[in-house]
């Protein structure tokens, strides 16, 4: 469905072995919920998420967890997320300040795509990054995010929600999954309503030293 | 809790990538429900359940899988299964002249101790397979077993309910589990009421060619 010179790509996206894509009770504090910093801790040490500004108190790693991480950004022009890895909370923005989790110059460097049944005009913010608030199915998310970056590939950010509606449309040609070895017991879960999903895609899985399990979902013909 | 003579044991215990230990709709003829043979279709073609006589079209394979799956009997004296891994549904039996799956002959060659609130007089059949019918809680069917066998270890055959209640109340040393890379959507989750289960072991995972993932889980201290 996707042309071929603009792909549908997720990365880094981490789930718990049982299968939650972040934790419960989200507050502002806590974007993951109970889930504090345990799904992502894989990735922190890497050379790419310590050159985004995450600080690590170890020198930057490139061993597979980086090889894995560093495609997050070529050739992406656009990112779509939901609502909550924007805010925390479904309902109407807690206020008009909000400007999301990332500080002043968030790590996208894109146009992004938020998810939203509640209207809000776009914020533009530092080092490229325009937030969009978009109220519509993945299908018109997608040729939204498609305008506003012609050409590029668009990446699905998450959270577990909008990447499971993403996978139940079939709209999504590669996916890097990372399992975590952690029983997070409650949140959100990415799988439900995919029964059989590994027949559109080729599936490699990859071991890391972090314990993590790197898997790569690429679509079918 | 474990003497250090008598480990318990989980080998080749296989869940689909949501976390399903067996499909919905079990029946005499789908022990595994609707996920058929997907679950261990992995092991098929190992030496160890070719020589257990599963039939497979493929030269016995000598590698990952099988460095995995020929642990399955080494110093075990006894098996604890649940209910349904013995019979379909619950409930008085069937007949009494049901015998399991396994034909006359089971691959167990040693006691199994089938949990189950429906009393039944114990089953002796070829090999050495005796079935003893056992209703209590984990910490009591341990222990019956363990007079069954005294000094050898104990395996958790499964299925994911019997593992997870034995996981709950922390009665395994180590577990094989084996993720395959396929959704099931629905059926019998291992995971439910673990939340934290990682923190009492040290866990190691392992791809192989077939596409499943070896995750050996080894109690701490």
């Amino acid at each position: 469905m996707a042309s071929p010179t603009s792909r549908v790509r997720v990365h880094n996206f981490t789930i718990s072995l049982d299968g939650f894509g972040t934790g419960a009770d989200q507050t502002l504090k806590e974007p993951f919920g109970h889930a504090g910093t345990r799904l992502m801790s894989w990735a922190f040490p890497t050379r790419t998420f310590q050159n985004m500004g995450i600080h690590a108190d170890v020198p930057p790693s490139v061993g597979i967890d980086d090889a894995f991480a560093r495609h997050w950004g070529e050739n992406i022009g656009v990112e779509i997320m939901g609502r909550n890895k924007f805010a925390p909370k479904a309902g109407p923005w807690p206020n008009n300040g909000w400007q999301g989790w990332w500080g002043p110059n968030p790590p996208f460097h894109t146009p992004v795509v938020v998810l939203t049944s509640h209207p809000r005009e776009p914020l533009h913010m530092e080092g490229g990054n325009s937030f969009y608030f978009f109220n519509g199915t993945p299908a018109e998310a997608l040729a939204y995010a498609r305008e506003l970056a012609p050409g590029t590939d668009v990446r699905i950010g998450g959270g577990a929600t909008t990447l499971r509606e993403f996978l139940a449309a079939d709209l999504v040609d590669e996916m890097h999954l990372v399992v975590a070895p952690i029983i997070l017991g409650r949140g959100e879960r990415l799988w439900d309503g995919l029964e059989k999903l590994e027949e559109r895609f080729t599936i490699e899985s990859a071991t890391s030293p972090s314990g993590v399990i790197h898997m790569m979902f690429a679509r079918r013909g």
